[in-house]
């Protein structure tokens, strides 16, 4: 990612200008605030704004639960309660909007999440700008054999750099063109809402996303899993950085009761109840298929 | 409504500690923070926290429109032009979160609105306080005859004297029985869950409730038109007073596009043109039925 | 529940006319259609429409992952492969429309699910029926000593009689005046809208309520659990029964992948992988609070 | 569009087979069902289900409004009044769900709203078919010069052959290189995830849409108006003609109240009030600036 110097001096004047407020404020998204993560060859996040901190989970959930909740010692043992029996709506308290720019077959991705308030660059009033996804060398893997939609080896030798060569070569002519269809130089110049139809899916985008941090917290249980597309991942990866500053109780909770929790399916616990008893279990015994057996393995290795 | 001294003692704390911040701050908000806006007998609506202001919608409607906005001659020109346009995302860049004090019947009508986070307090867990509103002898109407859910006349005398008599009564008798029934003392004590279901819908509840600012526009477009029960409108109210300082241009536009515009159906525009070109349109001759007629009559009168 | 002899009529009027349709028909639900199947007192569920079934999550789901999904052998399976890994969207496009009788505090926690549409009865428009939910004497439990939320042991003797004239006496006499102060006969006659305010919490209204059967599920996995409390549990219940007649087959993998399956913390899986390779592991050395322990032990026993 | 042979068979046979359903039957919906409406050059919209009909919309209205709503004389006049008064939840009680093969431009702006459910073709787990959107040349407009994100006149003669050999050259090379990347002829094949990125913005896709009739018709205000993009207005138009048939009475209504009516600002109004007392209103002392002067002008002509 670069910036431009126009870009860089208006973060900077935006981080030199601190005001005065009584509402609540998170130290660790302080820090944060206007700065670009780079993700990718030209992505970046922002945090233009939030709402909340871990204590504001904690008070709207005092406010539901009223006095039932002071019994609980502390902020940290009440945020993990809530995570872990699935309490939503005080997680929902806590808001951020973040300026993303993705590629558009990421934000194709990223947009199924529906429940989110978006403003995204408009090519119907805007040209977009020249700037493409490239992967780099040791992210052009194979289709996958065993999986459908996944990934398998990294391409090596000729076969990646043929895949670069066409990937950069497309990009240009397809942009060149774009450019030149709209030129009103010595034209009428096509229309914008038409002219972005010969872009193709690698174009960077750019949107304002914002979303409230249950919802957040969703979107990244799936997103910064092992099985998303890489594209994707390292976008939820940055976002998961920037929410463990903000609401660090809250993060360690989603760690331990989301992103490392296992969802065992009652065939599963009964397997699993045999074998605390020192019964042998194989997938023939088990009642489970053998895909399930699969996935069961996985779950219990490390 | 009464707030406790513990209560004032806890506003006065939380407004005597101002934070640096980086972010948006509004200072026609700053000074409605945690206050208590007192609204019908014993409700309120505070404000809790807020993100965004009148530059935020704009900020986010540039990315949107990229160059495309950089013409429009200033940031109020921009908010009505999207205001006008139904544009609803650059308002949904910003959001609110107010503690709201009020009744049972009247938080079942505003839950309607979906599109909102709420924590509100739970009578499985905690114990309601005796707090029932009692309408003001004002505000005690007879049914309307002409409309199947509105008010008609004040009630008058001995008939407004008796419902106040028996709303009073009754509720204190409800809240006597259910702390009765939930007493441990000398006995098991009934299941809270159980127990409240002998409280009427005039009794007091209160829920953090958060919204963006599209639709909490459309919330007020709803509950503060003159058609809404008396007893949300006022809760309407307090809070378009409090948007007219957060987003002064906002909540302009919407007064002039929203609450005091009129939609005409394509025969009441028909209708119109001929009117302009000095024809004599009547009921009869308008397309219109008797109701729409009157409808229509009551547009173009003040 | 009663019906009057009216409704029964209509409803098998309705009944009685088949018509022609190209749709899908799920035979299961054709039965329900339309019946009253009793809850509660007085509450009902009703099946008033329906869109799709176990086919129409396939088909849905092969237009997302075309030709990747004909290695499936069959629809169960790869209805289970959607359930196991919460691809959610396919079980989105089933739909379902309810007409529900229930008391209001069960009405309150049920709104609570917003992603649904409703159309409910109005007090502002119509008079309610003098209709109240009255716990059976087993029903009747003591708040709980362990769980702030729960209901304890069941009231006996002279304790449960008193609550039961109490919950009727006060019921009865809320109506008395209801019907009193809204009475028209020598009088004005108060708003309806205001009248209301002085019913409990245990009367009865109705619902029209469409969802979607992703989220009816999720609806059915937190109401229908041993948890919730016993009058939605019961709704709940009643309609676990139809869904399992529409959908047989999502309906199975919701009872092995979500009403009887667990969530295992990351530290839950560590034990377990420890127990596993023959450690003893106790609260001591678990890495899990005390709480978390008792609910770790209660996962693995039966 | 061209069907394949075993497309048209596909629907030939589920056009055959009438079930016996209990359920409301829309007979103009089953006319649609299965058959594929033809939208640009290789594009359509399919009805593949539905639930309900104007008779369902007045029986929701009737379950909230009680008996106040039979004293309107018919169920159209009583959905007339729906229509105008906003009252939106008993037109939610009904729903469609299509199916529609469209270019990824046209469906990056639909999926922005967001009220509905989808499953999209996935081209991570399976391979897109070579099929573009190329424009008819009736169809090749300039950039507006008035209207930031409009069309202007239609491009002639040479220009607009250039456009098209453009856009069909890079298309068909974009493709050539997307088979050459994913196939496993003699090499690796890249991950379809990856490989789609090369192409551009006017393939098709298609999805399953299902959404309900409240937030169809709000889609079809803002898609079906003459300010949409051509390339989405077809398949608004195309649904416009099949909710016409579906519900005549709600698409009669819209007509009259949504796509053929006029909101008029608080200011216009005003306006109107004075020149139908014989004033002439000019901009200089209308109150509005020029821009709505002459959009106001614009309502008033016909």
């Amino acid at each position: 990612m670069s910036l431009t110097s126009e870009q860089k001096a208006e973060i900077d004047a935006l981080r030199a200008n601190p005001n005065q407020t009584l509402r609540t404020v998170s130290d660790g998204m302080e820090k944060h605030l206007y700065s670009a993560i780079p993700v990718l060859d030209h992505g970046f996040v922002r945090v233009i704004d939030y709402m909340g901190d871990d204590a504001a989970i904690c008070q709207a959930a005092r406010v539901s639960y009223g006095k039932g909740t002071k019994s609980v010692q502390n902020d940290e043992g009440l945020i993990r309660y809530l995570m872990r029996h699935w309490h939503s709506t005080p997680f929902e308290m806590c808001e951020i909007k973040l300026h993303v720019k993705l590629p558009v077959f990421v934000a194709r991705q990223w947009i199924r999440h529906r429940t989110a308030n978006v403003n995204e660059y408009s090519a119907r009033y805007s040209i977009l700008d020249r700037e493409f996804y490239i992967p780099a060398p040791e992210h052009i893997n194979a289709q996958s054999v065993v999986n459908n939609q996944g990934r398998g080896d990294v391409l090596q030798g000729d076969e990646a750099k043929r895949v670069l060569e066409i990937l950069k070569a497309d990009s240009a002519r397809c942009y060149d063109n774009y450019e030149a269809m709209i030129s009103d130089d010595g034209q009428a110049g096509l229309a914008r809402e038409l002219a972005r139809m010969n872009l193709p899916a690698n174009i960077y985008t750019q949107w304002y996303w914002k979303v409230d941090l249950h919802n957040l917290l969703h979107f990244l249980r799936l997103r910064a899993d092992a099985h998303a597309q890489y594209e994707i991942r390292v976008y939820a990866d940055a976002i998961c950085n920037v929410v463990a500053d903000w609401v660090p109780a809250a993060y360690r909770a989603f760690e331990d009761y989301r992103m490392g929790a296992v969802t065992m399916s009652a065939q599963m616990m009964d397997c699993l109840r045999r074998m605390l008893k020192g019964e042998t279990v194989e997938q023939e015994n088990s009642g489970l298929s053998a895909r399930e057996w699969r996935e069961f393995q996985d779950m219990l290795s490390t």
